[in-house]
């Protein structure tokens, strides 16, 4: 399994009216989650979009559980329980300390830049492959 | 039903460096959507919280199918099947002319503005009671 | 001059805890302004990307006068008071009906899709010549 | 004077179809800057706003020299050059390792919950003052 926590900082830009953080904010918490996983077996989003391969999202789903404030600092866990296929699965938690604010889930696809679906780079499925034996 | 179409036209900001709208800002158009439906029969939510009724987000689901572009006019239709209890769920489908793009839902509960879950206020109910009969 | 009007209203998103609408989202606003400007004499700022023309911001201006809220419908003025050279100007006013909210200016430069600075493609001198004599 | 240096990874959220960083999403970053810079001499914005002070920004101004890419690791540079009065200025550059890419400035006033402005609270002024001598 591949797993990372990052933590971030709730910026003031992202509250909404209410005092919450907005709920479409989250999405780019999990970017920022799935983002770190891959770093953290040596896959660079960035180099990947580089050299071509471009991973867009499929299926998002969230369930908001506690409201996330200004300021605080949150963990972001991120989890791929299944090597890859065409298609690649991020769980995510967001929690302020222990307490539980947000679970959520993605679905992305490989795709080549000129829009076509693709199957993952090589050199991705071998940097995932020796965590899930 | 409560059912409404509104237009919108996607922003620069809105895109990312893959040129496409990016996937956390559906959020938003959603949140057009279900503030504009709920217009269409005299609620409005920016008056429902002066009133002291907040409507949090609980859970989101969303499907990516196409990509929208930057400057494309999109077309936001949102559906409430059910008359809404404590919660209510709203249904959007986000199309470019007949092609559909993007399809979601939200639940949002009833919550006063010391954040305690509440039952919808009586007008809210008398508003949409009508169309679901 | 190049002069537009545009309406936009306001989105819970763009709020922020304050109750305002996040100063940095009138970047936003300004962009809506001045794509609608140049869309008035027949230039898509979508097309003169596509043919390979971009505009980048080079600086901007803003001035907080009045905040603005939540599902407040605005008004911006967009105006272009100078013929374009290799720089073209764009000053804004935020309204809410005659209230005057926020005034702002960017100065924006054209650029190949190499990222080298330009002289503006013909077509778009030659659609804002005339409102310059 | 009071300085702080904060860093930051840009987002694919903050990215536009140009490939850049969205010219609107400095005011961002601006704001981790000077959220961090008082940090630095024990000044909470989020408790300055829990006991009733909030301050909202009167004006910004920004040069865009170089643009800032996804996955950019960026330094903040903000100082606070004068012992504020009313008025509170901040000024930023941002990093890219030693290349500049990016500066301004935002003037900010003292406001009270009720939305008059207001003079800053006595410990803010303590605890900034022995940098200004």
């Amino acid at each position: 399994m591949l797993r990372n926590e990052s933590k971030i900082r709730v910026r003031y830009a992202e509250t909404d009216q209410m005092g919450f953080v907005y709920y479409g904010n989250y999405a780019q918490y999990f970017e920022i989650g799935r983002v770190a996983a891959l770093k953290e077996v040596g896959l660079s989003y960035r180099s990947m979009e580089e050299n071509g391969f471009l991973l867009p999202v499929k299926s998002l789903k969230v369930n908001y559980i506690k409201a996330a404030l200004y300021d605080d600092e949150l963990t972001i866990v991120t989890e791929v329980r299944e090597l890859p296929s065409n298609r690649i699965r991020f769980d995510y938690l967001i929690l302020r300390d222990k307490e539980l604010l947000v679970e959520g889930e993605t679905t992305l696809f490989f795709m080549t830049k000129e829009a076509k679906p693709c199957r993952p780079p090589q050199f991705f499925i071998d940097q995932l492959k020796p965590l899930f034996s």
